[in-house]
Order: C-alpha cells, then sequence, then structure tokens
C-alpha cells in the first residue's frame, strides 16, 4: 500500500484504487510522497516568491501542519537537501522537486470540452507558469466552434486527430459528459496521446502506456460528506464538547 | 497511516497530508477504504439503474478492476451484506454504503463564486440527486450579482452571512481565488457552517470542529505530470518496450 504502484489510472478523487498491479519498479519512493510532494511543492514556491533563501524543516512543518520529522523522511528521498542546522535551500530544493514532478520541461495539451468546467481549465494561467499550455480547444457545439478562450481556438472535433499530430500533444484534458468522454479518450489514444486528465465521471479503461489521473468531483463531496457524518459521531462520544 | 485519522482538513488532491492528529476514535475502517468508498457507490449505482439486483465480489471485480479479495474485504467492514453463494444485493449494499457517506439526508450549500468552476459545479445536477442542494450563490462581481445560474440566484457577499443563519446552511463551496478565499472562509465559519468544500489553491485554516475537503487542481495536473515522466522511465528500463 505505501509503495509506488505503477499502475497507469491514478485519481485524486478515488486515491488508491488497488489495481492490484506488481509493487514499485523503482521502489524507493513511496505514494504517499509522490502524493505529497505538489504541496511541497506550492510551499516552497510561495517561500520563492517572498524571496526566501532557507527553511528549516521546523519552520515548515508549522506552515505545513506536517511534523518536522515527515518532512526530514520525506525530502530525504531526494538527496542531501538539507544541511543540518543550515536547514533547506528553498530554491534549490523547489527546482529539485520540479524535475521530480516532470514540470521543468514543457507540456502540449488540449481540452476537449468548452463548457463551464473547461472553460474554468483553460482560465488558469497558473498551468503555464508550470509549463502546460493548452493548444487548442475542442467541443461539439456549433455555437462555441470559431470561439476562443484567452486566444485558444474552440473547433470542430474532427480536427483533433491532425491537431494532435501536428502540434505534438501529450496531454488531452477531457471535460465533457461521460459517453462522450470514453470516446474521446479512445480517440487521442489512437492519435498517441499518453496522458489524460480526466474530469468525467467514468473510470477510463486505457492502455497500459497511458496515464490517467482523474478528479472525480462527485466522489470529492460524498468524503467530504462522510468527514461531516464522522465528525458529528465523534462529537457525540466526545465528553463535553460543545 | 492506514488508521482512520479525524483530521478535519482532507484533499483530494494532497491524500494524505499527514497533519499527525491521534489515531482513530472508532478506529475499525481504514481511510483508505474511505477513499474507495465512493467509487463503489458509484459504480452500484450505476448497476442499481440498469436494473441489476445483485452482483459477486468477483463480478464487481472485473468491472472496477480491483481484486475480489480487497473488495470483499473492503465490503465486510460494513456488516454482512455480502452472502456466500449469492453476492450482493446491489441496492441494499448501494444504500447502506449512501448512509456511511452521509448522503441518505440533504445539505444545504451555498457556492462562494460565480466565475467559470462555480457555474461548472452549480450546473451539476447530479449533486442534487446526491442529496447536495446549492442554494446561493455569492459574488463580488457587480455584473454577476443579479444574475441566477440554474435559478439559483447570485447575491453579494454582504448578504451571506445572513443567508447563512436563515437557510440552514451547512457546507460552503469556495471557488475564488486564494486571497478572498481566505477570508470568506473565516466568514462561513463564524456564521457556524461546519464543512467547506475548498476549490482555492491554499489550505485553509479552520477551527477543529470544521470539515475542508479540498480539490487542488493544480497538484493533480503535477502527479499526471510525475507519472508522464515515471511511465517514461519504465519503459527505458523495461526490455523491449515499443
Amino acid at each position: 500500500m505505501g509503495e509506488i504502484n505503477p499502475k497507469k489510472q491514478t485519481s485524486g478523487a478515488d486515491g488508491d484504487n488497488g489495481q492490484g498491479k506488481p509493487a514499485s519498479v523503482r521502489g524507493e519512493i513511496s505514494r504517499a510522497v509522490i502524493r505529497r510532494l505538489p504541496r511541497y511543492f506550492r510551499y516552497l514556491g510561495e517561500l520563492k516568491d517572498e524571496g526566501v533563501e532557507k527553511i528549516s524543516s521546523k519552520e515548515l512543518s508549522v506552515m505545513m501542519h506536517v511534523t518536522a520529522s515527515q518532512i526530514r523522511q520525506d525530502l530525504n528521498h531526494f538527496g542531501g537537501f538539507g544541511q543540518q542546522g543550515y536547514g533547506y535551500n528553498v530554491a534549490n530544493l523547489y527546482d529539485e522537486i520540479g524535475k521530480i514532478l516532470g514540470i521543468d520541461r514543457r507540456h502540449n495539451l488540449i481540452l476537449i470540452g468548452a463548457g463551464n468546467l473547461g472553460r474554468a481549465l483553460a482560465g488558469y494561467v497558473n498551468f503555464e507558469k508550470r509549463g502546460f499550455f493548452i493548444r487548442g480547444i475542442f467541443d461539439i457545439s456549433e455555437e462555441r466552434i470559431g470561439g476562443e478562450i484567452r486566444g485558444i481556438h474552440i473547433m470542430p472535433m474532427e480536427r483533433m486527430k491532425k491537431f494532435i499530430e501536428e502540434h505534438n500533444i501529450d496531454i488531452a484534458i477531457i471535460a465533457i459528459p461521460k459517453g462522450a468522454a470514453v470516446n474521446a479518450a479512445r480517440v487521442v489514444v489512437e492519435c498517441g496521446v499518453k496522458a489524460i486528465w480526466n474530469f468525467s465521471h467514468v473510470d477510463l479503461e486505457v492502455p497500459e502506456d497511458v496515464v490517467v489521473e482523474s478528479v472525480h468531483l462527485s466522489e470529492s463531496l460524498m468524503r467530504l460528506s462522510y468527514n461531516i457524518r464522522f465528525a458529528e459521531n465523534q462529537d457525540l462520544q466526545l465528553p463535553g464538547g460543545d
């Protein structure tokens, strides 16, 4: 469970969906650590922007509400970035984690679905800062086709195949209802796209060499609902809570 | 790690952010199982809609790409819903998991932020099927105020406090940039809201008795990016890949 698991379908909402693949090939970094890396990266990015040059695991611990020993343990996986009595060099650690996360290079994306969610995703300028560039948007709606979002053209689905080939697209964002999503995933995979960021409410079936990261919003909402119930039950069990 | 952890801030994107709270009060259901429940619920809902009455752990296993023993193990936590040689009663199991997830009751929500993401969230009719009703929408934009999304009014932020009290709001969705989000969270918590579904790119600091579920989209994108890199490195290490 704690091992990295070279399964291709991951999910921010499902968490561990236990596809029962063999344990890590590399083996040295646990999946839990990988899940935490983007959060370290975010905090370090903010510190860097504020001009902070070094930080101790203790200071980071207070900011992130994680124990200092957890931080040391996590960051030790990536070599000797920390020095006793000095702390971590913020810019170095930020860059190193960025490399591990694969955001030291450019990714070319297409967005499938120019509805509200698609518009929201296309609107995040921060993605570009991290090297993720949406090159084209595709939709089936006649009304939307021909329009643009932040200068990116909205094109008919029929143009997608050629566009992927011509623009060296490596990631497809799928933000359309689930029936159409399955079909769209099939097409982009046929065109050689190796990564899908999936917002549709379905687990996409893809070949072994394609990675899928799913954001299942309704599952996230159900986890919230579970936690509300759980918190209430705790209150019942704990003495004198208000 | 495997224990349920009564921490209040969970995150679809962070996964386990290790806030180091004490171990479970109830203790018998692991967090990993809880994370998987919404996915079981989704599959069972689809089966139910298709009129399927019973299903074996083996059949479910094939559909969900989880081992049958994992399924039996997970579902055993919730009592004897499965019968040897019969399988699970789909409708019963669906209802039971729904109760555990706390979606057997109605939740009254407000949405803070009527931008593209807010519009997308307000547009999901499926949330209502699960008992989550958005009662009011709040925004700072003069242009948006006075408008509506699917019949739900967009109101100025100043009206939020009174609205929460009058409409028995228990969940606030925060879909605004991070600076404003921190402030909005403070206000809703002051008004007694005990649950926040957070889409802003910040970890909200809330009192112990408030639960937060965060969807950090850029962290999800970074996990995808990590997995692309990881898959490529694997290809390098594996013999004879195409």
